[in-house]
């Protein structure tokens, strides 16, 4: 079985590490992953500028390739250019900070498996709910080898793919798996007007996630309350409940 | 009725101007769009640098706001910081080349209406089916008008918004609306390997969109057959037939 690793926050986020430490016994790993710090680039790709491909060793080994792209990038050059044949699984993350409600459609770790799955891969996207910089990935890595494990076992539906978030606790205080929505959430986003040294104006972006509704089988409410949140994620975006509506608009005349 | 004018191919381009033309005698019309080119940036949003707001003269008038970032970034300083009350609609074009199937995940041009349906405003993404520099964006734009007064006339709900591509053709030929779905695609990409003159490997992306399907209702197949193609979408990802499923996964056990 060989197993895809990508992120979105970089070839030497601890994250990504403790996940190929957990697979690499007993499955063949190959890490391709952006070049640098990746986030809330959404479903980016790099069309007007070249991409490279970097060789990165760690502890005298090779470690995995690092790529001067985006999450998406990484994918389409492990799958066209990097592997002779496509894995049998993709995995991204593990991901530093929580991917629920309206973050889904921000996050590059989330694009990584939305790629994977247009490429027809069977694909996870993993996220840790902590900003923390003594994050406990080893735990984190622990569960979502069990759920990759679930998913070479049974398979997934064409199109589908599972974002996973995971509680940052002991592993003997996570309550254990809930399957899940996502959310309805946005941002109420903030913007810090300053002036630079030559007296021009410029904004920082910020913001915070507005939780719009708090049902229990949320992805958001799940980990709140100390679950593994794993929600099946579909990339076909119709609204096939409102087509008849809009029909009803252009016949009414 | 205030619109908010948006797009991913840059302020300068001739599909927003035309749009903005056919819009400005009836409507208070707004621009707020990328300095450059942003197409295929996804949803991405920039957090790990500062945004410039820039004002834009045209024709010795004022024009609109340039951002130096993203689609999704134009539409939250728009609202965040430009405008002093919300816009009564949002409309993110006319891009220059269609956004069908697969093209949706990567569009700039989409993300912007999806962020405005995020942030609750009505908005309709415009596309013209044609990448020729003498594209006729007047009579897309007299399209975009119609199903923008729909849209102000009847109202979206909540979490939609209408993603419309406008086929290249003169109006008398365009055979009507038609309320499609988006089409399963994926692309084929294709990695071009070159040697830069320091004798060092770098690949260009490109790809075609491989049909998976052709069903009439697709928004493909309707912009193919001369229909101007109205997809309602949301930004809700959940595969719920699919929760049922994995939960099994774990209460087998």
């Amino acid at each position: 079985m060989a197993i895809l690793l990508v992120n979105d926050d970089g070839i030497y986020a601890p994250g990504l590490y403790a996940l190929a430490k957990a697979l690499r016994d007993k499955y063949e790993v190959v890490i391709v992953a952006p070049d640098r710090e990746q986030s809330a680039v959404g479903h980016a790709i790099t069309l007007a500028e070249p991409l490279r491909i970097y060789e990165i060793h760690q502890d005298g080994s090779f470690y995995g390739y690092a790529v001067s792209g985006t999450p998406a990038d990484c994918v389409k050059l492990a799958i066209r250019v990097i592997l002779d044949r496509p894995p049998d699984l993709l995995i991204s993350g593990i991901n530093q900070g929580a991917n629920v409600g309206a973050s889904l459609i921000y996050s590059g770790t989330v694009s990584a498996a939305t790629e994977g799955t247009m490429l027809m891969i069977p694909s996870i996207a993993v996220s840790l709910d902590t900003h923390r910089s003594d994050a406990n990935f080893d735990d984190a890595a622990q569960i979502a080898v069990q759920i990759a494990e679930k998913v070479m076992k049974f398979g997934l539906p064409g199109g589908v793919f599972l974002n996973v978030n995971v509680p940052n606790l002991p592993m003997s205080s996570i309550k254990g798996f809930k399957i899940t929505r996502q959310a309805t959430t946005y941002f109420d986003d903030f913007f810090e007007r300053r002036i630079d040294p030559q007296g021009r104006t410029y904004y920082w972006m910020s913001g915070t996630m507005v939780e719009v509704d708090r049902g229990e089988d949320s992805d958001l409410m799940a980990l709140k309350h100390g679950y593994v949140s794993i929600t099946p994620v579909k990339y076909d975006l119709t609204a096939r409940q409102f087509i008849s509506t809009i029909e009803s608009w252009f016949s009414a005349e």
